[in-house]
């Protein structure tokens, strides 16, 4: 893919220093940009490379003042990091339009139905009677159980796993290899110490804008939905246990996990590796750490947790602080303890 | 899939009370249903919801006294939830029917063979000299190595990779994505700071009523077998090292780990983002709380742990109480040094 | 796969005692072993097994001395571990060696190369442009998007997922399920709490002698490269982060996690269910025992890390020791305060 420089300064809006002619074929860091490459330079710590690079176009600030001769084509624009993510979503859109068509072979079930600008890669699995809304992209190798519903603008990349009955809004993204719809683990424990299953026939519903990282489990509900509710996004490797909620533009980080019938709030943070207990509530805004393990409803909103139990961040930082002290702390209870003994004047 | 009520009450051996004829296309929550569905009241806090539900059928304990009269047709039974579990089983059950044949295209290697009511979905591959029971389903992009032999009644979801020699019993289910028989983590240091590769060429054996969750990854043995022991449930992303060994009726929920050569006894439970270390043994009836760190053998039997590395819970959960109150206790050492210091007495 | 002891006895180097016409179709334990298997000695403290068992072929030191007679035929070697690793490494070598060709259906996109004595299992997806080198194994179900580049040498196992312009070295081994490319967790917040994607367009590198364990995934760079270097080892489930840095010969146990940006040195072990927060630096040869949540960049060299936020190994288990005890040192701080108190002489 090429581009002069002349037209990735219309479509930011910029105004251009320099040779505008010049072709642009990769993006890169300022401090390893070469010929034919461009980059941008928003933090002023970087403002050295800026004299030294040997891209082709920068992306600056309309307001930066050149300290020295500059050989690169400047782009001036209002606020270089957010025109450079315009840049970055540019490329992904021209790139993904590219993917047009049914490769084959693919499998489509009787009475599946999709909208215009359909893509299915080759080894795509559909079933019977799902509805495929417009502009899907679905890669090779995905599978799509019977009745599923995805909405508009959906991408599932290779490999994805879509059990029967899952509901898909629409602007959702899921990464390669994610499994949605799963059985979960209901298991009713016997007499005998063997477990019985307990079939899992609910489904999974994203709403809008979810998107949903690589190899992500979430199991369907044992006969209800697990919820995943408009705009979360989820990282890779994340579980979420049958009849989960996860509550509006909460954000789950790699390998954290909900145990079943827990329902996450609106807005909350779960750091990696978080692990979340099961029938439990955790409220709006709920930021929590990296491992920590949240056992206990949380009611109180805002909060910064951390550890396992989780408690607030700062107070386990805290004690933490003196944990690593405590053979010290022992020392100085040690100290007292021979004091006390030696005072003269103590009787017993 | 729709029934009528009256058939509904006789897979249960239920009473009916009211309308039989009704038509039920659905299965939800008391608090949800809808007409057309069948629900259950088992837990009386959700009494209230009996009298205003419009679902079409409720099943009840055939002794429950109405305080008010109900719009749903009733089933009376002894234990509403072991009859709900039962219509569950029952959906689940003509549902996993419904799939048969096999589908096009698929790879079936040379020498391969399969039972009767075999389903094999699209893009399935199953390699060379494989064994196949009776009542399989095995579901697109399945993979199945060479050599591998898979016992009656056993269901593999979509995209489930069986490496090469993998042993699987009667009556299993692996969901999605999951991999048995890959390849462990066996590497040799090497003088020179590399590692190099102990090839991995055991395989995996999974006994009979084997539940594997959704891309959980069990390693091949070095040269002998992962052995997976009667009735073991696996959550999803769990992670099973080589060589080792899960004992009968263990559960183990998700993201737990276990590395490689360790033996886990029977009726072990292991709750999610559970680590246990490589080479030791956990004994029969352990229970581990939520990412507890095994890092020992444990040889006391029934007990539960928690924590890293893993101790008794009840001491744990102590500790803790205190640990969370290090800053108190630090001011209350300090005091009495203070006090100490003061004493008017105290000569050395 | 049959051999005459003899051959194996020439592969290895060794010399034989007693009958070396005997056919090995197997490899075992030592405790463990049935006629036509060949099994090892290396630990003295299985000797005992060496009188018993039934193995056809044992391989021992040159310099043990039988304390009795030995049904099975000997192979005397300098070290019988080292021969049985290359024993191990010769049986995977002629079993990979066996698939070759292309299996059909297969779907390779225009423009796409490959190098002789290439394997591409049935259902296998290459798109445009790749470049794939010599004696690459593909197994049934991979997926290789646009312009990925493959050396020589290298395995890809059963429905592994390569995004596109992933770049792939030498000798490098990929398992099932794993996904490099994966489009990483970029979100920036909107002033509504939404949050707003920042593609990811962006690739991994791998470089020579790289091993990716099942369902491990990798995400690619915003827009520049994540990059595993040389001889790095990394288990299954384990994530690695947009624009992580992993340095050489580094070992990463099953199921830790990388958060972005953040670079770890070469030599660095990392024991299961690691993990790193992002942006920082962990210098080369550090050590995290199992469940350590480093926070803060390392900057001192060759430590053993424990605990979260991590700390020396050493001091943490220190502390744990007391943390065990905390109620008993309650106890002892009470008894100091009441003693205080009872002091007849003190005045305040």
């Amino acid at each position: 893919m090429e581009f002069e420089l002349r037209q990735i300064a219309e479509l930011l809006a910029g105004e251009i220093e320099g040779n505008g002619d010049q072709i642009i074929n990769s993006i890169s860091k300022i401090e390893d940009a070469k010929k034919g490459s461009i980059s941008f330079l928003s933090n002023p710590k970087y403002e050295a490379f800026l004299y030294t690079t040997e891209a082709s176009g920068i992306i600056i600030s309309k307001d930066l003042e050149l300290k020295k001769p500059v050989n690169a084509t400047l782009i001036r624009v209002d606020d270089p990091y957010i025109s450079f993510t315009a840049l970055l979503e540019a490329y992904h859109k021209i790139h993904s339009l590219k993917k047009q068509g049914i490769e084959a072979p693919v499998y489509i079930g009787k009475e599946s139905e999709y909208g215009v600008n359909f893509y299915l890669g080759a080894f795509a699995y559909i079933g019977e009677n799902v509805r495929i809304g417009k502009n899907v992209k679905i890669y090779p190798q995905v599978y799509i159980g019977d009745n599923v519903k995805i909405g508009d603008n959906c991408i599932l990349y290779a490999g994805a796993k879509i059990y029967e009955k899952t509901i898909i809004g629409s602007y959702c993204t899921i990464q390669a290899g994610a499994v949605l719809g799963s059985h979960g683990f209901g298991f009713a424990p016997q007499l005998d110490g063997s477990y019985k299953k307990i079939p899992q026939i609910g489904n999974v519903v994203l709403e809008d804008h979810v998107d949903i990282g690589a190899n992500t489990t979430i199991d369907c509900g044992t006969f209800e939905s697990t919820i995943i509710k408009e705009g979360v996004k989820i990282d890779n490797l994340v579980q979420i246990a049958h009849n989960v909620e996860v509550g509006e533009h909460t954000v789950i980080a790699s390998q954290a996990g909900i145990s079943g019938s827990t329902k996450i709030g609106r807005g909350v943070v779960l750091g990696g590796q978080v692990g979340v207990a099961g029938h439990i509530r955790v409220i709006d805004g709920t930021k929590a750490g990296g491992q920590t393990g949240i056992t206990k409803t949380i009611k109180k909103k805002n909060q910064v947790l951390f550890g396992t139990p989780a408690v607030d961040k700062l107070g386990f930082m805290k004690s933490y602080a003196i944990y690593k002290k405590l053979p010290e702390v022992m020392d100085r209870i040690q100290h007292l303890e021979q004091k006390i003994l030696n005072l003269p004047l103590i009787k017993k």
